[in-house]
C-alpha cells in the first residue's frame, strides 16, 4: 500500500475505495436496477433498509455527541433533521417507510424491526458502534460513502422506474432529496478529512474506515442477495414475501 | 408466544429455539458434512470461523468481568483456559489454528485476521458486544447454544472423515475436546438460567437471548455460502482460495 504524504494522495485513494469496494459493484444492485427481481424481492431490499435509514440519525447523533465545536454540531446537525425531518411524516426515514408502504408492505410491522435479516443488524449496528469508538476523523470519514452516491441513486431512479410497473416516481421520492443532500455532506466530510488526517498514519486510518463503511453496505447486500435472491435460504425468523409477483 | 410461567417451560422453549434455529439446520452444513464441498472452500469455512474461535475468550472475559461472586467467575473461568490453554501451543484456538494450517492455510495470514468476510466479523462483535451490555442471566443464555454441539460435532466428525480424503482424525482434534466440555458448559448454564429467571419477563429475556445467539451463528454460514458456495460472490478483500482441488 503506498504511503499517504499528502492530502490529494488522501482524496485519490479514497476515490480508488470508491470504485472497487462501494457497493454499486454488487450483483443484487444489477439484479435491482435492471428489472430482474419479482414485488417480493423488492420488499425484501426495502425493508432491510429500513433498518439501516433507522439507524442513520442515530448515528450521526453518536458522532455529535462526541464533537465539542459547535460550529461543527451545527453542520453534522443538519444530517439528523434530514433524516428526521422537522415535523411529522416529513424527513428521509419518512419517506423510506413511505416506499416500503407503497410497495405493500405493512407500516407496523416495517417499524416493528421484526423479519430484519440478522446479517443487516449485525451490519448496521457495526456502523453505529464504530461512530461510537474511533476518532471523530474516523467517524467523519465512514460517511464518505457519500461520494458515491449520486452515481448509484441516478442509476436506481432510471432502472427502477424503466422495469417495474409497480414502482412511480412518488415512490422513490426518498432518492430526489438524497441528490442534492449527499454531494454536501460528502464535501464537507472530505473536506474535514482532508484537513484534519495530518500524518501518513492518520491518512491511512481514514481511507481503512471507508473501506470498513463499504463493508458495511457490503455485507448488508450479501446476507438479502443469499436468503431472497436464490428460493430455500431465508433464515428462520425473516421476512418471507406473500407477494412474489 | 406462550407466556414462560415456569423453569420447566423455559427449558422446553430452549430446547425449542434449538431445534428450530441452531446452525445444525443450514444448508452449508449439509454441505460441508456430506462431501460437497472441496478443499478451498473448507479453508474458507476454517479460516472465517476461526474469527469466532478466537473471540470466544474475549466473549467470556467479558462476562466474567461482570461477575461479582468468585466462586461462579471460577466456574466461568474453566472456559477461558479451555481456549487459550495453559501453555503455548495448547487449547482450543491452538486446535482450531492446527486445523487451518493442516487444511493448507497459511499460519501467520490466519492469525492476521485479513481476508476475514465482513459478514463473520460484523456478527462476532455482536455477540461479544451483548456479553458486555445485557443481563448476566442474558449473557449466560448467549451460551446455550453448547446445549445443541454435541449432534453437530458427532455428525460433523462422521461426515468430514468419510467425504474428504485430505481431513484425517488429527485434523479435527479441536472438536473431541469440545465432545466433553460443551455439555458441561450448556448442563451448568442451563441450571444457572433456570434458577435466575424468575419472572416471566426475564425468561421471555433469557429466551430471546438464545435466538440472538443462534442467529450470531446462522449469519456466519449465510456470509459463507453466499461468498464461497456458488462462484463470483467473494466480497473485496476476502480470502479467495488458491486450491480449489
Amino acid at each position: 500500500m503506498t504511503v499517504l504524504t499528502t492530502a490529494e494522495q488522501l482524496e485519490a485513494r479514497l476515490r480508488q475505495i470508491g470504485r472497487e469496494r462501494y457497493h454499486s459493484n454488487h450483483p443484487f444492485h444489477k439484479l435491482l436496477h435492471n428489472g430482474k427481481l419479482n414485488r417480493g424481492q423488492i420488499q425484501a431490499w426495502a425493508l432491510n433498509r429500513y433498518y439501516y435509514q433507522s439507524r442513520i440519525p442515530m448515528k450521526d447523533a453518536a458522532l455529535m455527541s462526541r464533537i465539542s465545536d459547535p460550529a461543527l454540531r451545527r453542520e453534522w446537525s443538519q444530517r439528523v433533521i434530514d433524516h428526521d425531518g422537522t415535523r411529522e411524516g416529513q424527513g428521509g426515514i419518512a419517506r423510506w417507510l413511505f416506499m416500503c408502504i407503497d410497495l405493500g408492505l405493512d407500516r407496523d410491522y416495517v417499524m416493528s424491526e421484526e423479519g430484519i435479516l440478522a446479517g443487516t443488524k449485525f451490519a448496521v449496528d457495526a456502523y453505529v458502534r464504530f461512530v461510537h469508538e474511533r476518532t471523530l476523523s474516523e467517524a467523519i470519514a465512514s460517511s464518505l460513502t457519500e461520494l458515491f452516491a449520486p452515481s448509484i441513486i441516478g442509476e436506481r431512479l432510471a432502472g427502477m422506474l424503466a422495469n417495474y410497473d409497480f414502482i412511480s416516481r412518488e415512490t422513490l421520492s426518498y432518492f430526489d432529496a438524497r441528490l442534492t443532500q449527499a454531494p454536501r455532506d460528502a464535501a464537507f466530510a472530505l473536506d474535514y478529512v482532508k484537513t484534519h488526517a495530518r500524518t501518513p498514519e492518520e491518512r491511512k486510518a481514514v481511507a481503512d474506515a471507508l473501506i470498513f463503511k463499504c463493508d458495511v453496505l457490503w455485507s448488508q447486500l450479501d446476507a438479502l442477495h443469499f436468503a431472497y435472491v436464490a428460493p430455500g435460504n431465508i433464515p428462520p425468523g425473516a421476512f418471507t414475501p406473500k407477494d412474489p409477483r
